[in-house]
């Protein structure tokens, strides 16, 4: 296991992106910016017992890795332009392992435009990667999660309550679409519950939702707390129209910031919190 | 402990740069890139056992965790611009431990102007962390380590062979310095006689070094082989002068791609690569 024999084999594999003047290889990795757009960038980790066990697919680790950080540029509306993948993995596990990670990565990164410019690998005692997903958005054009307002609808992608074990789709066509349309979006990794509370709270309001889009054999209280859903949460003002094929929940109202109603009761926001939760 | 109070508290730390339009709290940070520049990006991870120990004070882990990815922005002669800070930590370091690492990565991303943009908190068995840097450089004008030439002489900045638990000094003004002067540059992350081959490879050429200074106190195997220097290696074409307060070590010959000579002998490349050394 040679840590630059690894490097180099990626370098020729690697998705190019047009925008990426300098990729694997040198101190850093260079972006050649176009004119009138803004810069979206996100890291977000994947640790072994906390997001995923050793014994699952490589490549579903490693789908899931880039796929995370695609789902928050979605949601600001944004198109990805490349990502930096530091993976520090046990010696034992070897190169073998480090493929498998990058037979799940490197398949979303081509179909998402998405060039895998720069990165790190190393050995450590357990799994630990962080994906940086670098993308852009027309200047100002961003969806922020601080914009909804009382009186806007509140609407979500998808079905909610996935199980863990499966590839990410991330709603990067949707968060597109979104542009100019939704007020405000978030992106669902935490649990509808939290992370609608969170976009009240930033924008200063309450929620009152009354409908759930359930997924096939998960159960309703999964599909409000569990995470990793990585649909999108938006809100669309009066006269706006949602996409097709998303699912009206409810409505933004007057209230103490971050609250959120479910069929008349209190939903408290009770998604994965790293260090609150066990 | 809770991750949301934390962040919020950081938010209010937290410097904020002049490109950063939004900053922590959404699904990304957003930057405006200045007309005419390229950008740069770098992530470094530093990993318990691998990079330092537990019983080690936090700041210096955190000043180290950003040092090392501004001593790569130095090393193409960018300047900084903001950071995305991924740690994860075990449950019991609690708090006290966050605050620590971040009492040495805040000065130093202050007194740098690299604005503590986003990043994530989470518990894990060990403690972890990915910082991530954005900076720019005039367009088309970032240093490279694949542009040494026959017959460039090769400097290096300060003294080498430093011990492991100090902070780090990016050499963030030598590197703007380089700009239109130094034909190749990288920094000393993994020892010289690593990076010195590691540059002689990418740019297709060899070197003949004869001198090193030494730091006082260490030996001149560590000052070849010891990693974690953080200095600056260059290259200068005849004709142009190296700035003051660098030593000039050896000069770019012809010969095998990689291969460097030391007092007339190979120096095979023994720096620190994490995947061969133990």
């Amino acid at each position: 296991m040679n840590e630059l024999a690894i490097i180099e084999k990626l370098r020729e594999l690697a998705e190019r992106g047009p925008h990426i003047t300098l990729g694997i290889g040198d101190d850093c990795a260079i972006y050649r910016p176009r004119r009138g757009e803004d810069l979206l960038f996100k890291i977000d980790p994947m640790i072994e017992n906390v997001h995923f066990r050793r014994e699952q697919p490589p490549a579903i680790i490693g789908q899931r890795a880039l796929a995370r950080n695609l789902s928050d540029i979605a949601a600001m509306g944004g198109e990805p332009d490349f990502c930096l993948v530091s993976l520090a993995i046990p010696r034992e596990l070897g190169e073998k392992w480090v493929w498998g990670f990058y037979r799940g990565l490197l398949p979303l990164s081509r179909s998402t435009g998405t060039a895998l410019a720069g990165g790190h690998l190393a050995c450590a005692e357990m799994i630990y990667c962080d994906v940086v997903v670098g993308g852009h958005v027309p200047r100002g054009k961003a969806l922020l999660r601080s914009r909804a307002r009382v009186g806007d609808s509140v609407y979500v992608s998808g079905r909610l309550g996935k199980p863990w074990d499966r590839r990410i789709t991330p709603r990067l066509a949707l968060g597109k679409a979104l542009r100019g349309k939704a007020s405000s979006c978030i992106d669902l990794s935490d649990g509808l519950s939290l992370d609608l509370y969170r976009l009240c709270l930033a924008s200063g309001v309450a929620a009152d939702i009354d409908h759930v889009p359930v997924m096939r054999g998960a159960t309703l209280e999964r599909a409000l707390n569990g995470g990793e859903d990585y649909e999108l949460l938006f809100t669309v003002p009066p006269g706006k129209k949602a996409p097709l094929g998303t699912t009206h929940i409810g409505k933004i109202i007057k209230g103490e910031p971050g609250r959120v109603f479910f069929r008349g009761q209190v939903l408290p926001p009770r998604g994965y919190d790293h260090f609150t939760s066990s």
